[in-house]
């Protein structure tokens, strides 16, 4: 039993209606939105983004790691991108751990020892949509004119709460 | 200059269509998809996917990184997540430069020496997706029975085209 048929036939539907036609790879407003990977989160409808406008990134959390890093440089460098959001939720699945605690369960489950591994948990969203934007700042590889705001997602409600 | 108010003020109108309602935090189809930054895919969108239904993760190029692991992870051991899709797609990014070319792009640009990183560009699109599926299928932490499916999606024309 697997969902990739299901997404393949929704597909089928979404191509009749998309049109032929080839926007430009740099992306128009210029901005990349840094964000988590949340199944309660469509980035693009919540942000009023239509196709082209923006570089999207998740991962869990929607963390600032060096892959993030790595990603917006190409966008920036490669493709152009000048504005970066960082963009937190409520009831994120980064909360409802710690480290020594899942390092344990996964030695368990998996067999694996990920000791050395942060999965980068955290307590405080405000916070850490802070931090994200504070590592971004530090970045050498982030330029210092490069336009950076945060905010929190409230994933009951669809409501976005800037964080200064 | 800068859109982070105009994504706010598409927020509030968004917010009015939301409702209130609590969707749980585990995905309803258990699956992550594993795709790229690129503005031109809406992958809720173009996956039929509904509020609540799937992990989205993104980064330059859709690559099976480090992050994207400690990601999977998460959606998987935390979220319940039990299958993955890797999306490629026409036109990236990270088929426009080569390591070599954008560390000297970078030392020159920004300043700063990044010729021990790997910015992680392809050249064969169907190619990039064989190898992402065969990272997570050689992955220790990627249980063997987690179903693993590849496609590249074309930005032109929205379709989804299977990769085996």
């Amino acid at each position: 039993m697997s969902y990739f048929n299901n997404f393949m036939l929704a597909n089928q539907a979404y191509v009749a209606l998309h049109g032929e036609e080839h926007l430009p790879i740099r992306p128009k407003t210029k901005v990349a939105i840094v964000t988590c990977m949340d199944s309660r989160l469509h980035v693009a409808q919540a942000l009023g983004l239509a196709l082209g406008d923006a570089h999207i990134l998740r991962n869990a959390g929607g963390r600032v790691t060096d892959d993030m890093i790595r990603s917006l440089v190409i966008s920036q460098q490669q493709l152009g991108t000048r504005e970066i959001v960082v963009l937190h939720h409520t009831d994120c699945g980064a909360q409802t751990f710690t480290n020594p605690e899942f390092h344990e369960q996964l030695q368990h489950d998996l067999g694996v020892d990920v000791s050395d591994k942060d999965f980068l948990p955290f307590a405080d969203i405000e916070e850490s949509v802070r931090e994200d934007m504070q590592l971004l700042k530090d970045s050498p590889l982030i330029p210092e004119d490069v336009i950076i705001n945060g905010a929190v997602y409230d994933v009951d409600t669809g409501r976005m709460t800037e964080v200064k």
